[in-house]
């Protein structure tokens, strides 16, 4: 059966690291159709909108989303509904992707691309579990407003809803279990319950959700305490199961901590099993259109694609295998680059990997 | 003229390094008065809450309160209006600490101590300005109650108010520029006015209080991005503006950098310019009562309180002095130890910087 994969590159770099995706996709010599659609800021400027109809129509019938990044400088000073964050949120919101999955690995070959010291970061490999379509980023009532009552009563103020239902909770915490299943049986529930409702309820939730995996360990941390302990010991950690805010704190720390951020990769999943899948970084506009961008993430990307949406575990490791293999071949970008490796364009590097698989 | 300081040594290792910090005070010779409080689990055991009245009362009448730390694992599982962290936000509220100055520096004797690269946080030197009585720690209304729209309508949830008023935001913008002026004259305003409304004031009345400081460079980044630079590049920041719940989260994450964890004070501030002083670090219950705890945290919040409560400049730097000659003489608390330097208990360090005065 042809799978139909809803292609939208985006700004910046977006159009060239998906070239890379879609060639090494297409070496699989699988039943695959790609249809292109304009997003984010390349959309506002030739449709009016981030996200227009046809690009959230054609996303809806696809078998799955390849998403690349949106964002550039020249759409900074547009109102927020036109920008082009909107259009991930959109998606998000109308695709129901609730469950957000951020490896952060560190490749063997990058351990000293990291900020951190060897010894800290060697191994890691852990999982942010991330709520996507609730918390404060979707609440209701928000808005501007005068101070309805404190000490400032009558100020202008900005104001916002943070709030989770025990459903919501409860379909995020059985995709982490499920994910800490596959991997080394350990969820760290991470929240903010010493002060926040919404947490006290999360963690609930969490507790009892975890009763239906009794071979799996849970442990929780306060947010702040889990923003050390990704700096002072982030290979203790597995699968971190958190909220909508606290997840994309915690997933840009993770993921920059491995050194590899150009080859990180998210997959945004609705019940259906359908998603999105997008690289962790983001559009890069001043390294754009001079192919040194680095794809892997945006390959990593199709492959998570191959795994979580198309249940092709086979084709999946074959990708992620190629991927591994030009790294231990020496072949790199140059964000990547290091003394007595073999520097490549953004092209090559498609190239050298779909020669791999 | 005499200065009542309000001793709240609170629980865990508390008591051992509050005792060093007014050992080195009363050194000083200055006209201090010290009043002792409960505060924490251990007020909760002897009074039946974590904040009793006197201590309140006491807190309120003295020039400036010097606080230790609180929580212990068995205080863990009593209804959150009786754990001992409200004690800390019940003092912030009533005493109107609005403003919370946690520097986050690497001492040069202890670089190696962090997990980061020596070249990474080699001469980190930053400081985050935290708003501390508003946002979502405090907006109401908050609580439980069945969801009262959208796709899981009728389903238990727990919400919070996130929320910031334009007084509050000038407020704390001044502190944030008046600190930069006396710094690298270099402020980075955080948030997530990308997604949320309560940021999108708060960015613009950053920007507007900014132009009464042309002197001072002001930048931004979202709360996501914060979290990747300061582990990217922590060197380049120099004061980080935000509010309450992104301030909890840095703030953690840069102490850790530091690997100085033992060593970094804050300061609590209000509108009279008195406030609460404590180490950054928590109350080790682990350790409690083995005389091996670090001190050097509690004496340089000491030193804060000379310097912002009490404008003894020059006492604050006599403290300073003594800590860092300490340092340089190789004298360390296990935690901070390594080889080749002589390991003290807690009550030798506080002895040691005595003697330096
Ligand atoms: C662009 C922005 C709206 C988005 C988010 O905050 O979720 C991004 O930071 C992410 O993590 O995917
Ligand atoms: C104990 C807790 C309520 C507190 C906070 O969240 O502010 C603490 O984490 C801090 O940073 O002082």
């Amino acid at each position: 059966m042809t799978k139909k994969i809803a292609v939208l590159p985006g700004d910046g770099i977006g159009p060239e690291i998906m070239d890379q995706a879609v060639k090494v996709l297409k070496a699989l010599g699988e039943n695959f159709e790609y249809e292109y659609a304009d997003v984010g800021g390349v959309a506002y400027a030739r449709h009016g909108h981030p996200l227009p109809e046809q690009t959230l129509a054609l996303a809806k019938s696809a078998d799955a989303v390849l998403f690349g990044a949106v964002g550039d400088f020249k759409y900074d000073t547009l109102e927020r509904s036109l920008r082009p964050e909107q259009a991930i949120l959109g998606l998000r919101k109308n695709l129901n992707l609730f469950a957000n999955l951020r490896p952060a690995v560190c490749y063997p070959e990058l351990v000293s691309a990291s900020t951190l010291k060897p010894e800290v970061v060697s191994g890691l490999d852990l999982v942010i579990v991330r709520e996507l379509t609730g918390d404060v980023y979707f609440g209701q009532p928000r808005g501007r407003r005068l101070s309805p009552d404190g000490a400032f009563k009558g100020a202008e103020e900005g104001f916002d809803t943070m709030r989770y239902s025990r459903p919501e909770i409860e379909r995020i915490a059985h995709v982490g279990f499920r994910t800490a299943m596959q991997r080394k049986k350990h969820v760290t529930c991470v929240d903010k319950s010493n002060v926040l409702e919404t947490s006290q309820l999360w963690r609930e939730v969490v507790t009892e959700v975890s009763k239906s995996y009794p071979e799996v360990k849970l442990d929780y941390l306060y947010v702040d305490n889990a923003a050390m302990q990704l700096v002072r010991a982030p290979t203790t950690l597995d699968v971190v199961l958190t909220g909508n805010l606290f997840g994309d704190i915690l997933s840009d720390e993770a993921a920059m901590l491995t050194g590899s951020i150009g080859m990180l990769a998210s997959a945004s999943l609705n019940e259906k099993g359908t998603g999105l899948f997008e690289p962790s970084h983001g559009s890069a506009p001043d390294i754009a259109g001079k192919n040194i961008a680095n794809p892997i993430a945006t390959v990593e990307s199709a492959a998570m694609m191959l795994r979580y949406a198309f249940h092709m575990d086979e084709q999946a490791d074959r990708v992620e295998n190629a991927i591994k293999s030009v790294l231990a071949a020496g072949i790199r970008t140059g964000d990547i680059w290091s003394e007595g490796c073999r520097r490549v364009s953004c092209s090559e590097m498609g190239d050298a990997i779909r020669d791999a698989l």
